[in-house]
């Protein structure tokens, strides 16, 4: 069956297209009757304004793309949330695409939200991105972008994130009060913008402290979203470091990991051995001992960079200036029994 | 600046509309001199193929609805990993949206998706939806549709699921098996099909092995998404029965919860009381004990709705007929330490 149209309704009922057109949009100067008798046929013959065709008019497609680099159980679902609470709210369709931390998938997804013309994009770069030609397009493409925790300094857009180094300082700062002295950092691989960060932020907070960094206490997770990457590095940080006395984790999944390791050998945490996650993710509060760790607002990320691009969707549409925005979203410390 | 058009490019290089689109659609009857000349003009001029207008003449959006009653960091982050796998593999993008477990949400949101015309839908059912027009709507749009998960077994189209009755009754009859007399079960609320067949296979394997059936046993944890129901309703049931030797929770998150209550009074899992949960989420590994649970494959489920809808998306295409096809995926129990 062919779709109906708003023409073969016209036909039916003898009256004009634009009569249909706006007895179905519920204009005050189409009479009652006519509307009804408009609206049933178009009830009864199962017509939907084509959404696609006031795109075409409108330019306007109320959907927006976000690029994540992994669905997981945590920070992103988190994210997730808060991009899907503020849709809602503005009335925006989000279409959801992972770049399973590749380039290459990143690039392809960039060219098909294009293609398909949405709106504005919201993105998380994955580990590999290292140059920025693809997301510069996105700008050259005028179409809006907002990048979100894995972010690029070098790309002028708006960007919602932590201050991951600051965080980390804390975090370590932290340890150190407690009395730690041989800290270990698991960090992630080397591209990403807060992998660096987290472990400069490491890197300072020891020399803050008169605490002589030794490069072979950091342990490199690069599957940081794998909490068996955390409990591998963990077997070889104690066989490595017998005077181990605490492990600073870039994620809590790696922490988990962690965890699980010293439980297995029975070293007690965090008398032996303190342990640190980043995220506050629902596990750290399940696991035992409870992961002490850096509270990162994965919601309010979510929900701020979906607003700020939902702005500036509105704001194009005006000709109007955009301003660009750099949110810089707290953290704080969550106290628990790991560290 | 207005987006470059084939015309313009034609314009400029002197030549169709229709030699510039079948050059950029790579077509053999252009030589290879003339395709470079519009190639090169038309990333020069930021040409984007119009894929609205495309859509207009095919009548695909390449682009489909998921429905999901609640994002969590669990069971649905599985299935829409597995949706986004064969989206990904099908070249299909995926527009998502949560019910929050909302009837009238949900209403909305399958309207929505039909204006949007996209190519299809998948989508489990709202704690709320105990009617079906809205789902069947979707039917009478002639718009492909694949029920997971929470489905409607009133309703005429593909559906995957596991089969909740036997998984129950096969949790049941293990905890039987292994001694336990009194079995609480902490259900979901009264609506959907799997919280009702899940405490029907709880009822069956008391009664087939000779345990008279308890009401004061079934506790209701309305929100099965989360651990503080479980851990309220473990408070009480302790309380009310101080025989109480194991529980079968409708979820792990609730078990989890109770996992939590009985770690806080001191009471010994198994051996004072049981806990088995429903879905092996990631969590359940993490947890002490470690949680005995129903395998309940999330990923399978999406992947296999996504391919179901999208083959039915395909054959519409062709006019052939679609036969309707009803998956029972497999479960299976994993036994670790906490029954």
């Amino acid at each position: 069956m062919k779709d109906a149209t708003l023409k073969q309704i016209a036909d039916q009922l003898g009256v004009s297209i634009t009569t249909v057109s706006k007895a179905l949009k519920d204009y005050p100067d189409v009479s009652p009757k006519t509307k009804k008798k408009i609206v049933d046929l178009a009830n009864k013959l199962n017509y939907t304004p084509n959404s696609f065709a006031v795109n075409l008019r409108t330019k306007q497609s109320k959907t927006v793309g976000l690029i994540v680099p992994t669905v997981d159980y945590n920070f992103f679902s988190k994210v997730f949330e808060g991009v899907l609470a503020e849709a809602e709210k503005r009335k925006y369709l989000v279409i959801i695409l992972r770049s399973n931390e590749k380039l290459d998938i990143e690039k392809k997804q960039i060219e098909l939200l294009l293609n398909k013309r949405v709106d504005g994009i919201l993105m998380s770069l994955s580990n590999e991105t290292g140059d920025f030609d693809h997301i510069k397009n996105i700008i050259t493409n005028k179409t809006p972008l907002v990048l979100f925790d894995k972010i690029a300094k070098l790309v002028n857009c708006s960007k919602v994130a932590i201050n991951d180094k600051k965080a980390a300082y804390d975090a370590v700062t932290y340890l150190i009060k407690k009395g730690h002295k041989k800290i270990a950092h698991f960090r992630g691989s080397f591209m990403p913008q807060n992998s660096i960060d987290r472990f400069l932020g490491y890197k300072k907070a020891l020399e803050d402290n008169n605490i002589i960094y030794d490069s072979s206490l950091v342990y490199i997770c690069d599957n940081n979203t794998d909490f068996e990457d955390g409990y591998e590095n963990a077997q070889k940080a104690v066989a490595e470091h017998p005077d181990l006395d605490a492990i600073f984790a870039i994620t809590d999944l790696v922490a988990i990991g962690i965890i699980k390791y010293l439980n297995d050998i029975k070293i007690k945490m965090p008398e032996q051995i303190a342990v640190f996650g980043f995220c506050n993710s629902f596990m750290s509060e399940i696991i035992t001992p409870k992961l002490t760790t850096i509270d990162q607002p994965g919601y309010e990320i979510g929900k701020k960079a979906a607003s700020i691009l939902f702005d500036e969707i509105e704001l194009k549409k005006t000709d109007n200036p955009i301003q660009f925005q750099s949110i810089e979203l707290a953290t704080s410390i969550i106290e628990r029994g790991s560290a």
